[in-house]
């Protein structure tokens, strides 16, 4: 598709965005349509503007293209960290670094150190080239790279570390290919699962009790755990839903994952919605399942959920309100699937990573329905949300007009139909009369009845056939 | 299938529940020869009466298509709760609830909710109404909602469990759906995994030590249990048999599983008798393996293989002897099986389920072998035993018959190519005999002999054509 | 294949072969240049006698299909025992047995009743009679047999061993059928997951705690290893390399490894070379993860490395120098995967199995690239490393040969639309000269020309029928 067609189509869908922000100017609205033409004029240019640094950046993409190799790969790590949250823009990338560092420097450079070698791993294995430029092979780099950092038990700044996290990393796209294979003949993203089966590889590997690389300590509950409901503090229950948004990168600080909402605004509105939303319905499931207020407020029971949300609502099914409904379920299930992984990862003293979000996520995704209002895109269609409900959008008009179409064309068929057979039926009529009048003058052609009888399809031609086959014997 | 048609096929296979059932008949043998028109008449006016509520009731079912909605989800949830069993039957449903409120009122009120929310929330899903009406939506919810029940540690009566029990119920059409997507691709059912998932995700998101929800308590084994021979206890042995069954359900009083047995009779007597057979292969099983007899009595080693002898004996194979062998194979596979997932899930405080059976059926329905005489029902053509064997033995006929028309047409080819072989024979003796009676006339077609010899197939058409071109060039 | 053509084939392979181990030869290779003709018979000679009992073995396979039923059978349980490490020779495999025999009698015993009784069930189950010939059916029946020998906690010769033992060969092909319908649609190969799951299906079912089949203690690690670089001894580390290939078997004696490299090297220098090195790679990546030195002195680290490496360098790829870093890589993997394997089974008592190779070869088999230079044999064209690389040579050629074929037939055309183009013009040329000379002759063809530049591509046709054209109208 080409760029020019594309911020094209963008500029209907930041109409919405436009309102949103500028909600001061509403005031102004009567004036506005006073002077409509100098407005709109200034409202186009403004939206021009913002498509150059939302949705998935294309136009800056097609331009990188033609740039140095290494700003390239810087590109491709910062759309890369954007990925986990399902976001393809290299912006978002740069301020989801600044809420890493942030929260904490030793981190932030793992993360990049994950995601430059996942990405670079990439390379050297060949692997499809759009892909990489999309970030899709660095995503689960940044993570590995980040939560082998927050899990370590041996303290910041282990220069050690880095050795298996650039293994780790370079791991990535061997897994991710590995786990394509399988996923794409249901039509299915690999989502974080890359992500999950090499960070619990290289946890359950070395464990507590090593000597190199030791892991924090995690074990089962076997307790009941001190909840007391008049003990809550609301405050820190609020501040739990952008907190379960930094979690997604295993980060606690609120304020990191306030950086990473306006990251997602930027990119996508409704990506950004369905992650608040996420989070908040995980804190409520945290809730009802009687959780300890520590998880709860440090952010736990909402990460996964986030995930979930977004992937559902609008990411990979177009928006739908049934779909709306189906992210919003998908949310509490992974918030009771969350709970369950990590009652069972703790035995093997795991963190549950963003299991639950993939399992509960890829469950909803292969679920069949026969309604046409849960409508999943086909995994090469899928961009950011509101990309994909013009797609969805076009393809019912489509199919709107396709069926239009048929309808016309049904009826014309109809038309003509009985149009022919109305002709048919004056030809026959006029045949007969014909040989009527023939039978009258000429007694040569008496078996020719007969014969017309059987030929009624043909027997147009037969009329203007018969005198000259007549004509020709005469002349001969 | 027409009804009529359907009730035909039931009578030649309802003669043999007319035998088992008629034992006490069987004296007036002699006297019923003696009158048979009269008998037969009778033979076969019984035989319609129990087609009409054995079998899927299959004319009941179309009745209740014209019915009132609420009586058709009575419907649907009757044959839920039977379908645990693969019975396709609301009679032996309503004995199965019957049985549960025999049990304990609070698990079969917790049975009845499930089944009903599984149903609607299929309904809601859109999903394939022959399978609602079926009942294949159902019997994972009347599993959920029991077993949470029975599971509970916070006794009967405890209204709250409606909550997550209503919620996991609704969740099941969700994973059956998810579940089927992936399972279809080697035509392979789901049987009660959505089962499973749901309840251990339920009880180990939740666990023993939860405020709102609450577990029991299962723990791994850590000493040798304690086994004397002497000590066995030969009544309790023998009453393990109807407990597995009813351990399907997670019920333990024998006459509960008693009427299980009733249930499975009115519908199906092949997969009653492999239900029966499936519980005596586990307790053989357990005590092979030297567990404890509390065990043992408890029906925990019958279940799984109840289940898995009946989906293997018939269900969704033909039944033959291999598959008879088969079956009782996989009995004793899922036994073994059972205990070693009950020891791994115990790690996480949870109980074996029916993951045992799902496992085991699944791995010897995958088997391909190059014997015919293990035949896997295409998943569509599944319905109860003795019906999938009328199936068969079509199948079997009409390839029969296909074989004897191949060979037939075989045999009437050959006889025609021989037949052709003489005629060809009998034109170039003809045309030998002419060529030399023209030799002897004239000297002219002299070098024709050997153009003959290269064209001995075209040679009949060369006798007529040969004069022709003679006679032209005469004209000539 | 033809047998004989399979030697020739085999010739150019085995001259490697020849090389290695004549290396004292070598002395007189100067002599031997001046007398090549008789040198390359011997030679020749020499290398055909190699053929009969390296690779595979296929004439002897051959001649063995005309023997006596049992004779055939030991044949099939030879290669079944040497298939563990994906060698197919029977030779191979006595010597294995032998290996296994100076390890312990009792465990030996039991490998061959695996062995046995697995390919006596491929039978009953009517797998493919190819594959049981091959030993594919056989593999997994002896590491059965051996490994719960093993761990049996009940000591050497508690001949009850022999009955789940039996029992749980014979569902070797049960699980193999089933997990190859699975992996069938990747293209994958089972490897050892039927062992993994039968022997941790025994291990579980049963435990530690059993009065029939106790299982030996294995628990997981909950303080830190006592290591100290200063006690490492050198001679140790050096002999876990041999060590290491043993315990593929479940063998921790050096000598018995050292036959099993020679077993390997009879059949395939490539395989016994990556075993080596797939054994080295374990125990560094041992000493890297802090392991106790005890675990990687008794080949722990390093059985799952040498499948792993035997498997991806050059039996399921074609072996390239990428294709060798890849299987290092996954050396590395595997070993990681050891780690992590190990720890979690220890929380069930059970040890790792060679589940860390399945999984490992497995993902590294799944990889997509846009390289040509990793090359994934189909699986039916799936033989020894050499011929493996045969296979990949020949299809290059091809590839290359239909390249240039195409490339010739490309000018070739090209040539010929020139000469085409050529010929039209000349003809064109000759056409003007003659309607010019027409012109000034005759007057009556004064439209002609009008009607050629429309018809220009058929004005070859038309110069000739014009004359005749006229010949004709002249002639009438």
């Amino acid at each position: 598709m080409p760029e020019s067609h594309l911020t094209k189509e963008l500029q209907p869908l930041m109409a919405q965005l436009d309102l949103k922000r500028d909600n001061d100017k509403q005031a102004e609205a009567p004036v506005q349509k006073a002077q409509p033409k100098c407005l709109q004029r200034a409202k186009a240019r403004f939206l021009k503007g913002v498509s150059y640094f939302s949705g998935d950046m294309a136009v800056f993409a097609k331009w990188m293209e033609k740039q140095f190799f290494l700003l390239q790969l810087l590109d491709w790590v910062l759309r890369g960290a954007a990925q986990v949250m399902f976001v393809n823009n290299p912006l978002s990338g740069l301020i989801i670094f600044a809420g890493l560092i942030l929260q904490n420097y030793w981190w932030a450079l793992n993360g990049f150190v994950g995601t430059l070698f996942a990405t670079i791993s990439a390379l050297i294995l060949r692997q499809n080239r759009g892909a990489i430029a999309a970030g899709l092979y660095g995503y689960n780099g940044i993570l590995v790279g980040l939560l082998m950092a927050v899990f370590s038990n041996a303290g910041n700044w282990y220069w050690w570390l880095l050795l298996p996290n650039i293994f780790m990393s370079m791991m990535c796209p061997v897994v991710s290919s590995a786990l394509a294979s399988i996923n794409s003949r249901w039509d299915l993203p690999v989502f974080t699962l890359p992500f999950n089966i090499l960070v619990c590889l290289h946890m359950v590997a070395t464990g507590h009790y090593n000597h190199h690389f030791p892991q924090v300590l995690i074990q089962p509950r076997t307790e009941f755990p001190n909840i007391t409901w008049e003990e809550i503090d609301l405050a820190k229950l609020f501040m739990s839903v952008p907190v379960g948004i930094g979690q997604v990168y295993g980060c606690d600080n609120p304020w990191t994952g306030g950086i990473f909402i306006v990251s997602l605004f930027i990119s996508s509105p409704i990506t950004c919605a369905h992650a608040v939303l996420g989070s908040t319905i995980g804190m409520l499931s945290g809730l009802a399942l009687a959780a300890p207020f520590g998880a709860i407020y440090f952010g736990l029971w909402g990460y996964n959920c986030v995930l979930a949300c977004i992937a559902i609502g609008g990411m990979f099914y177009a928006l739908t309100w049934q779909v709306h409904l189906l992210a919003i379920t998908c949310g509490f299930f992974c918030a009771y699937l969350g709970s369950a992984i990590a009652n069972i990862m703790s035995a093997f003293g795991l963190p549950a990573c963003t299991w639950p979000f993939c399992l509960s996520a890829l469950t909803f995704l292969l679920i069949t329905t026969e309604t046409n209002k849960i409508f999943k895109l086909p995994l090469a269609k899928v961009n950011y949300p509101e990309k994909n409900l013009c797609f969805y959008w076009k393809m019912k008009k489509q199919e709107k007009q396709e069926k239009l179409e048929e309808e016309r064309k049904k009826k014309e068929e109809q038309q003509k139909a009985s149009e022919e057979e109305m002709i048919l039926n004056e030809k026959e009529e006029l045949r007969l009369n014909l040989s009527a009048m023939e039978e009258g003058n000429i007694t040569q052609i008496l078996t020719a009845p007969e014969a017309e009888s059987e030929q009624r399809d043909t027997g147009g031609e037969r009329i203007t056939e018969d005198p000259t086959d007549e004509t020709n014997a005469n002349c001969v």
